[in-house]
């Protein structure tokens, strides 16, 4: 079913333009509206919004938390929900801090996503358009994010930059 | 009257494309052509790119000097004058090191921009699209640019992306 | 002939998707399938990436190699020829690191770009969308590679911006 890839910068409203979407699309029960969160809360300012995303959702929202095991819990949504992943930036984050081979988590997250029935919007961050970073984890990470993003535009029915809030449609415009 | 949001990176080209717009829906007297500057000149790096825009711009363009009271100069304008504001994130710079409260200059700024009888265009930098700042205070300063520029987004009758000198249009194309 | 501007972040698909382009460009010999590398090997990571991408692009691929006369080696392409220059921002820095005066190196190249028989494609780096860099040095490199791609987009038949390896196109879409 329809896989949407939505990238956006910081603060750039893709959470909410994400959110927004699938509440349009959401069904009756037994159809569940998911929040899939890939966020850890490892200081006191992750904490803070981590709660402030929770309370701004609202009440109509489940809450996973999947921090690396984001493949397995896409394989076991249903055809009737509708899910939100935010963000796959911080799940790439996660599995680099815990030192798991990306190549395999890659490809069984797009084999996951494409094979689900459920709606799933999949949320990730811009991250190479700065200035090289000067650290070479960070290098990395910026490139490992691109090639991520690369592999599920490919893979994806719809994808689009969010810009201050506004879609800029790159594949699949609606 | 219009309001436009203009977003680009640094020498993306978006100061320029905002003046020739500006220019091209300029009156005859007494409608003025209005560049409102947001810069404080620091250092000589400032100075220098300051004078530079001044020089550039020529003698069609009267400049009023706006660092913190955006909101009050926007207020003042009149139904024949077209002004660019530039740019929004030296502004928010300014604010910041002046420690004001953001929420209500930004609740100013926006009913300002939208009650105007001026044309105004609003340009701003896009700062989102790099990798994580290491520093606590640059990572505020791109969550409350990018909270700034949805409001702006949202209000706006038009917002526009400039890459390279050329537009990506977000709302309301033309 | 044509000559494209290919603009996209690190590792946002845009030289894959210049080399895809131009293959589907190519002509049967003489013409010749060329890539024009800027790169310069200084250390271990950057001779593993440039090695990576020669390996990944094939034989059909002849490369050159111009780290600083690019403007040269442009004037040297035949009618027949398809030339993908990858990167510019790497030539910027190598201009840079060997201190040679930009103004007329950037003026150089874009004359022997729009003059040359060949269809050319440029491809660089967005770096200007990040937080504004603690050095000078690196806001001097990006300013420059956004006045660089201003002018080079003015005088390109089409540019395009490359996220997660899909156009967004900026001018002459196609």
């Amino acid at each position: 079913m329809p896989l949407i890839l939505v990238i956006g910068g910081a603060r750039s409203g893709k959470s909410a333009w994400a959110q927004t979407r699938a509440e349009s699309q959401a069904r009756t029960p037994p159809g569940r509206l998911l929040m899939i969160a890939t966020a850890q809360a490892f200081d006191a300012e992750m904490t803070q919004r981590i709660e402030r995303h929770r309370l701004d959702r609202g009440p109509a929202w489940t809450t996973l938390e999947a921090p690396l095991n984001l493949a397995e819990t896409l394989s076991d949504l249903h055809t009737e929900d509708v899910a939100v992943v935010d963000c796959l930036t911080l799940w790439l984050s996660n599995l680099m801090l815990a030192q798991i081979d990306l190549e395999p988590a890659f490809a069984a997250l797009v084999a996951a996503a494409s094979a689900s029935p459920a709606r799933i919007i999949l949320v990730t961050n811009e991250v190479g358009q700065g200035i090289v970073p000067d650290n070479a984890l960070a290098r990395r990470f910026r490139d490992e994010a691109g090639r991520l993003h690369q592999r599920l535009a490919a893979a994806a029915d719809q994808a689009v930059m969010i810009v201050a809030g506004l879609p800029l449609w790159l594949k699949g415009a609606g």
